[in-house]
């Protein structure tokens, strides 16, 4: 997604970038490819009437659209951050064994591995529904021919149809729904990483916990500890764009979804996908905003270990760090408007069911105390 | 609930557990025999239209499911847990009497008692109303065929009537509503044990109130007070999960209540179930949730105490002391993502009130001007 | 209302409860009749549908009884407390003139005064608007008659109609407006007389603020504060139930009130009294929330002088006061559910102005662009 | 506005307030202009049906006519408060160029130029907007005579049509919309103004960022810190009205504008005067809320340095520096009901939504699975 040189090698220091790399090119045309399907978009929902839901394809293209262009300025700043990001690494306390050191890759992989499979599964799932969709309102003989002007109602709506617009928008739409999914891993990548390092300190700490260390140990923990903050205050400065779109994306998809999961679904095909589909937004928010969250929560652990400092051990130092860990709110967040927190996780699930309650109370009138509805407690 | 030997021994070390225990065995056949039902139930709401009512069975029993396993693996850190609460009770300064010394037990035993109490005669209520309701819309002659017709559907759904069957069906049921009393009856014994320790604190400090203490004093009092928040955090670590599920049930019924408060009722037997039902429920979520938050205001009430340490006595121990107590929100959570504390209370009630005014809205249309309404102020 | 003996005396010391008291035997009566009248009310709501507006009466009469009951309860600690604010307020730092020490006795009457009043005109206006109402819906041809049946239909609903009850009834209606109102200014009361001894000891600070002073000053002054905080925290124990009563009551009468702003007035006497007492309704809501938040305004004011501080007075006694003022959240409470704040009264606004759009969409569904609308920016 | 006189001098000891001056008398004749109108507003908004609509006029007309009083109050106050602001600016360390100095004039004669030329667009639009509404339903044969009636029914809803009475409804008009507009961009300036001092400040921190510097050093910043926090202070209580008068505004006419947007346009015109519009609304409600917000960011921003003081630097001053950034909250606020920070946007955002969401909700009911929706994801 990045068009940053050099993302294989080994060092950091490795990483540039320049206009003229062909990932930047390419990066580009998929700008541009991007923004006239946008646009193509963004003219057909102006000419019929506004609804939430009819605003759907704008938000969902304007979204990757702007993440395109976020993740373009991004690249130009990679090769920094990246560097800052090992200098910080490099004066951090060692792990004691090669197991910790490998774990965050591990991690890492394993959620880019499930995450992707997950969405290619999805996009199939898209695929047969639209596919039973497309002949269930079929307007041609040629299912095919359907099937685009269905997925791609956009350009079809301006031109005519023809095999290589159609097989453009089925590019253009595979490769949003692929950048749409990338968006919240990579926010979940940068919360593992930014999360590893705190837990890094703080296996070290724990190590230590309770015994008498020299003001220096506290001196050097405080200023690594004051590292990876401003670590992850650059990093949140360079990606909370990405983590803000990322998250009102989610919350908006999973009320579109919420509104249409009250219609009765015109076949199984659909109600497969459909719920399908629910579960794994729900999921993948759930697991952008607890993974994000964890980096507040590890950096909030260290107090733990503050607090078992024994009372001789008592000096000025633990004492600025420990007044510096509760003062400090560390966390990603999304322009700074909300801090990703376990607390924010828990107002947006209880708005979400707030707006589910308020739809049901719309659609649903029936008495409940009819001898067909199932007795309990 | 907890298949922990030695329950009823006076020593935490008799705890112990072990899969060949009988009351292990017992608990896996419960968790088996739960599941099977959990299952059926969840066969018949899939084939039924889904609504907010429809899925209360599968919360019920899904939710009593997970807390069985929950509790059988809370069994096997039970000893460890129960050793550590003993270490930090021997710790603790002791009660002056032995009027104290009794009061917690003697508070934990009428909890248990009026809880039993309260849910044995909503369990009786509740058979009585079931049987008016089977005659009510009878479709077979015999009586208690009715009765369990009704009160197991979700068996029925799929076979044909067997008296065994019914049995198995109304001992699951039985078991499962004490299961689903017990749940949130464990979150109060445990909320009103911690408090207690806290309270043990607080007496002692009380006792010395404005007094000259030596920093030793301080020191003793302040690692005393730390043991009491690790033990807090680990109670809540193995009992957060039990925590949510109580609430968040509690939550999901009595918004279910609310939404069939508003349906005239077909008897009045009926009625008197309902709303002793609705206000048992209601005092129990209203228990549940003060006695957890007695946790969070004992252990601020510390706070009053250091406070009042005369100019003299003023050292940093005792600056430490009050900046852990002002810093550390200590109180049981739900997963970390709510605490319990009064103002949760607060804003739960105020959801609840706004939930039922919008059904309310939602129902309720009458001129509140006619003659027949009362007059006033 | 309390039955305090000597409450016109000078000192507190002379104030006394005694269950001889002929106060004592007045109140007791008045909760004896309020018990009765409530149960009346409590009998005819029952045998009608329930809903939001109907059980007006029950809330309206419940809530007086509790408040009576609770100052019964609260006239047993009132001369200890008094007792206790006559010592705090002789440790003080003094008025330095006559007009200060007046202020605090001279605002108190003018709510008195200003609240009874208004009250007063209120319930004019209600008996006007009650007894064209009384003519609207003419049972009988006795006007008077007409009037009481309808302003007491709680005692008639029982038996039939005759004077004697109808005075009770009446006399029942006049004593509980009363309450009502002299709840909340009792609120009031409380309050200025706390906010006040936070701003005598902050004009003190006033005085010396940026100057030299020794730290027994400042551990004086911080006695002096805590002393105020603990009277504030008693006084909060004492009266936090009428608060809470206070407070829900006014919110559900606001609530109400804008329920039936939206019916259509059956004729001008009660589009005036309905539109007077929901001004002063809401007034008297808004007097009660902010006298009670400048007790927590106050309280923190005393941080402004402590930031002023200069560099060379700077000891321990002074870094001691500003961190307890800094954490110590002093304010009344209701129950300690909720501090009253100015923020509370911000999101009590909120909920109001919520609840009335949601009222106004719910009954208005008129094209907004039609001609006969004015036309605006 | 604001009658001042001097307001075109270099140095705030010229400003000066008088009662003769010619500024203070257009002023006075303004208000009892404003005065009139809204008496002919509310006496035509009384004499109709009262909704959550057809207030608008009263809302636009009082506040105006509330600003321009404050305003005049204000100006009373402004010299002083200017010589105080010149005082504290003085006291601030100088910019290293003179690039750094002409900054925060140039951003806001920037915010002016754009906000004025927006507002003279939108009026524009207004009224060619409004002269198509007046030919639409066209009450009599003249035009102009037809745009005036519409544009001023407030008056020509008590006397007959006159062309002296148009032209000074129009002025008025004219005059309320630059006041409206005015208002929001005067809070938008002080916060400009406000936040440039802290920037200021923290320049000089960030130029020392890690260095040795005296206790002296940091006892002279802290000094200044505070006393742009007084300054702050001091800009709140006088302008905080206005603030909380523009925030309701912008939220009362957006929600008004989110009511309308439902309703089907009679004309284009119309629907690009209510776009244009409604962002411009939204687009003006956020800026003012962002630029707001920055003084409170500006204001924590200090802390970053603080925590990179060398361990030997780290002095008492040091601490009660970062204690005071840490503990204060610094902001504007909306007469201290609400703090004007980042997270006030996102609630009032999410309000803003909710309160759409809703309005959809009972406006919307289609099938949104039907043939001629688009299919996405």
């Amino acid at each position: 997604m990045m068009p940053v040189k050099g993302v294989t090698a080994k060092h950091p220091g490795d990483l540039s970038f320049s206009w003229r790399n062909v990932r930047t090119c390419f990066c580009l045309v998929f700008i541009a490819s991007s923004l006239a399907n946008f646009g193509l978009s963004l003219f057909k929902v102006l000419n019929n009437p506004i609804s939430f839901n009819s605003v759907k394809p704008i938000i969902f293209r304007g979204s990757v659209l702007l993440v395109l262009i976020v993740a373009l300025r991004l690249a130009q700043q990679w090769p920094t951050l990246m560097m800052y990001w090992h200098e910080v690494e490099q004066g951090l306390p060692q792990y004691p064994s090669q197991v910790g050191k490998g774990q965050m890759g591990h991690t890492i992989r394993m959620v880019m591995l499930v995450g992707m499979m997950l969405s290619f599964a999805e996009h199939l799932l898209s695929m047969i529904s639209a596919i039973h969709y497309a002949r269930y309102c079929n307007s041609t003989s040629d299912p095919i021919k359907n099937y685009f002007l269905r997925t791609n109602d956009e350009i079809f709506y301006v031109t005519s149809y023809s095999t290589a617009l159609a097989l453009w928008g089925k590019f253009q739409n595979v490769y949003s729904t692929f950048i749409w999914n990338y968006m919240d891993m990579f926010v979940m990548i940068v919360s593992i990483g930014l999360a590893a390092k705190f837990r890094q300190l703080n296996n070290d700490l724990r190590n230590f916990k309770g015994m008498h260390m020299a003001p220096s140990y506290w001196s050097e923990r405080r200023i690594q500890y004051r590292n990876i903050c401003v670590l992850c205050d650059k990093m949140d400065d360079a990606i909370s764009l990405i983590t803000m779109v990322s998250f009102s994306n989610n919350l908006y998809f999973i009320c579109v979804q919420l509104l249409r999961s009250l219609n009765t679904m015109p076949s199984v095909a659909h109600a497969v996908y459909f719920y399908f589909s629910l579960i794994f937004l729900i999921g993948r928010t759930l697991a952008v905003s607890l993974y994000s969250a964890s980096v507040h929560d590890e950096s909030r652990l260290t107090l733990r270990y503050l607090r078992c400092v024994p009372k001789d051990s008592w000096c000025p130092e633990v004492k600025r760090f420990s007044e510096e860990v509760i003062n400090d709110e560390v966390a990603l967040s999304g322009m700074k408007f909300f801090h990703l927190t376990r607390k924010l996780v828990l107002s947006v699930a209880g708005t979400i069911v707030t707006y589910e309650l308020v739809l049901i109370q719309f659609h649903e009138d029936n008495d409940l105390w009819d001898c067909n509805q199932s007795y309990y407690s």
